[in-house]
This record gives C-alpha cells, sequence and structure tokens, in this order.
C-alpha cells in the first residue's frame, strides 16, 4: 500500500518525531511506501489567504470557496497544494499525527486541511438533487481509502473519558473523523491516543511504540469507525436530518451518525458471506 | 466595558468583514471602547515554532509547555504575542469572529491561541492536590470576563440541528467554548451564528445585523452557558471525571458539563435574591 503521513510538530527531537519514525519503520518493514510531509519541516504556510491564488484579480472579492475552486480547475493552485493533492491522490492510507493542542489539532495542520482541500477537490462535488446531496460523507474523491489519526496529549486518558472533565476524546475528534476525514471518503480507523505524553519514561516509550507498531500492522484489517452514508437513505434531503428511530436507543448529537449495532451486525454478516462467496468462486 | 474583536477572515470585503463592522458600531455606540485584532490584516503568524521563543538556545529541545512558561515568565515572548495578552488583560470581553472552515476556526486564530495562551498566562496555573486541579474551567487568567463567538457558515441550521448531519452546533463549538474559553477562566455566552451565509441578500443581511446589534447590546445581561466549575466539587481528584448522580436524566458527553437545570435553577434563585439584596442596601 502507499502511505502518507502527515506530521505537525515543529521539533525533531519531540517524542511526536520518535513516534513517527517507529510508524514509518513499521510499514517500511511490511513493504508499503511511505511518504512523509513534514509541516513544519518543509516550512508549510498555515493560512490560507490571497497568495494560494496568484491567477486572482487583485479587485476580485476572496470568497474562499469559488475562487478555490476556480483555481483548482484551472490548474492554477500553488505548487506546494498540488503536490499535496498529488500526494492524497497517490496514498491509500492517510496518516494525520499530530500533539493535541487545545483540544483540536494545531494550527498549521488545521491550515494544511484548509489549502489543500480545494472546492471540486474534497466538496464541492456530485449533483444536488432529492436523493443525493453531493459526494460527501462517505463518498467523494477519497473514497476507497482509509485515514487515521496518531494523536498525543499530555492530559490523563480518564481527563477524556466518558465522564472526563475534557469531554470524551472520540467527541473531541468527531469534527476530524467526520467532518474532516469521512466527508471527501475516507473510511476512518479508530485513532491512536498516548495520553500523559509529557511523562513518558523509557518503559512507557516502548509499550507505546509496540502498540503503534501493531496498529501499522493491522491498517488493512482493523475496521473502520461505522459511520452512515449520506446518500444511504438514513438521512432526510435537503435537511439531512437522520430519519426517526434509525439510532441507537438513547443515542444522541454525535453518536447518532454512527450505524446502530443491528446494522453494523447485517452489514457485517452479508460482507461476511459475500466474502465466503468469492473465496469459494476463486478456489 | 473594553471589548476585543479577534477577526479571522482574508477578505475585507467579505461578509464576515462587514458583520464585523456592524459589531464594533454597535458596542461603540454604547460607550464601549473597542479594540479589534484583524490577524490577516496585521500579518499574524499563524504557527507556534521555534521563532517564538528568541531566547531558546539553539541546542535546546523544543517542548512548547516548558519553553513557553519559560518565556512568559522572563517576559522573553515576541512583541506581536505581548501585545495580544495585554489586550486580553485589558479586555472585559473577548469576541472571536470566523467563518467556520472544516468544522471549527481557521487555521490562523488557532495559531493564535497556541502562540497567546502561552504556559503560566492561559494554563499551567494553580495548585494541583487533593482539592484543586489548577486555576482553569471557571477559573484562571481570564475568569471575571466575558468571551462570546461570532460564526458564519455556508451550512444549514437543520444540518447542524441536534440530528443534522454535521453534528449539531453547540458540540461542534465545544472544545473552542469549554476547551478554548471556559478553560482559562472566561463565563462563555451563547454564540451569535449566522448560517447559509453564501447565499445572504439585502435582506438576509438586514436581519443578521439587527441579530448582531441586538447582542452586542446585551452583553452585559446574556447569561452564560452554566459550565460546571471544575473546583467546586463536581469532579472527582485527580481523575477529573463527573461524580455519579450529577448529570441531568440521560445527558452524556459534552452536555456532562452543563450545570443541571435544578442546580441553574437554584442559582439564578440565589442570585436574584443577592441581587434584591442589593438593591435594597443601595437604595
Amino acid at each position: 500500500m502507499n502511505v502518507l503521513l502527515v506530521f505537525a510538530h515543529p521539533e525533531p527531537q519531540s517524542l511526536n518525531a520518535a513516534l513517527r519514525n517507529v510508524a514509518v519503520q513499521a510499514l517500511e518493514a511490511q513493504g508499503h511506501e511511505v511518504l512523509v510531509s513534514d509541516l513544519y519541516a518543509q516550512g508549510w504556510k498555515a493560512q490560507i489567504d490571497r497568495a494560494d491564488f496568484p491567477a486572482l484579480p487583485p479587485e476580485r472579492r476572496l470568497k474562499v470557496p469559488s475562487v478555490s475552486g476556480e483555481a483548482f480547475t484551472a490548474g492554477a493552485l500553488t505548487m506546494d497544494v498540488k503536490a499535496e493533492q498529488e500526494k492524497l491522490l497517490w496514498a491509500d492510507v492517510l496518516l494525520l499525527q499530530f500533539p493535541l493542542w487545545w483540544f483540536s489539532m494545531p494550527a498549521v495542520l488545521k491550515g494544511w486541511v484548509e489549502r489543500v482541500y480545494s472546492y471540486g477537490f474534497a466538496y464541492g462535488i456530485g449533483r444536488h438533487d432529492d436523493t443525493r446531496w453531493g459526494d460527501r460523507y462517505g463518498e467523494g474523491r477519497l473514497a476507497g481509502k482509509k485515514a487515521m489519526l496518531i494523536v498525543t496529549t499530555g492530559g490523563w486518558h480518564e481527563h477524556y473519558s466518558a465522564r472526563g472533565i475534557n469531554g470524551p476524546m472520540e467527541e473531541l475528534l468527531f469534527p476530524i473523523h467526520h467532518g474532516i476525514l469521512y466527508y471527501p471518503g475516507y473510511d476512518v480507523l479508530p485513532p491512536f491516543i498516548l495520553y500523559k505524553a509529557d511523562r513518558l519514561d523509557k518503559e512507557g516509550f516502548n509499550q507505546a511504540a509496540k502498540r503503534l507498531r501493531l496498529r501499522m500492522r493491522t491498517l488493512g484489517t482493523t475496521a473502520a469507525i461505522p459511520y452512515r452514508r449520506q446518500n444511504d437513505g438514513d438521512y432526510l434531503i435537503p435537511t439531512m436530518q437522520l430519519r426517526p428511530g434509525l439510532e441507537h436507543p438513547g443515542a444522541s448529537g454525535f453518536a447518532l451518525h454512527l450505524k446502530s449495532d443491528e446494522a453494523r451486525e447485517a452489514e457485517e454478516l452479508l460482507l461476511a458471506k459475500v466474502q465466503d462467496a468469492e473465496t469459494v468462486g476463486s478456489s
């Protein structure tokens, strides 16, 4: 497989850099091709602005979606953005690695998303009518590929647990998992999270590295977070609200957008049957 | 009152710029002092990196919390960061205004948080023992001040409603409201949100401006989002998990960190009595 690791930490001697090296080595040991976009090291421009659209006449108002769409269509984006888009198309798996800063990704990585996710590339694709609302949330340019986060935080696991004061980690990551990765089509694998990252001793690092290597070895077999596909009938169009009665009993908020256990089990059963049939067919 | 508006949109002719002007005029018309940090216009450096710590020896590893704490204590932060910290200390009210990009704040504003929120300034304050876990979540450097978001999005209100596919807006904003604003002590007012911002006609703009003016006139009287204070006994220390039984029936996730209706009503009643007493006392 081809793997792109987008790395967002400013310090080459950091724990994050050490973990990145562990991940890359584990992937290469399995014969995968790996590219790393080291955003700080390559001097990535963090903010999206006028300089991203060199063909834009000075008197034109910068409306990001339309201007971004025109530049993408015309091939008039900057070289650094085009290079990242090429890498995304090349990669079967996208890994985003970062320290959790203020409960989200670092600015430099957020700006990578804003600049690389052009209109027409990652959003603004597909028709809008009575049965579809664009190619997004499970469909889109990057459908068929996998994505996964590698995240470190100084906080404790308990602080990010179901009742923890910071909020549950899976909810804090929902805007990234669902809104940035699932949106343009990625299947999103459960994240690798390292807690208490500021206080890690040698033994702690070795354990984390072991756990990360395992995740890198199982990229191909790990089940994705079972988000609902937008255009498969679960949502009312055009209000894009989940149809009544589809949720787990008691579910609300972000959790509504996970398939119910029953639906998931039925799908897994179907998938298993298909695979059995394929196995029989190919033997 | 002193009001700081931090503005994060690259285009002077944008809807956001027009709304910013409406807000500033409404505030000044009431006699408030207003400062605007226009991040794009002032060329704000979006990402935190080594250049933020000019006194850091080249061979020292950049561990952001410790290095940031040392620089803050020594007065060795860069001039642009010091200026923003001074503005935060000066302002009674902080307004953050931005277009919602990929379900969060623009990179340039995220980087403002990362660079301005030094260790020792916005976090890493106060003692940790059996009864307290630092001055945060309702306590801290910026306690006693108010903060509020002004947000535009192209999406529809329904898409961000309780069952909407993007997730409920109040949950998408929780990492900012609770994790960035309440954390260093701000009382967080409910946000001003403008939906379908890409398709706004003259009449729509006038309505939005009217609504925004009303919010600016009522900054002093609008009730804050009733988040729980960390050190008031609601959380177990040091796991920082909400004590069993304190939540609304059925609440989970981010909603756990809102005071229950009963607690809120009791507090409001108490507050009303105190105010009555003060009124009597001062008459």
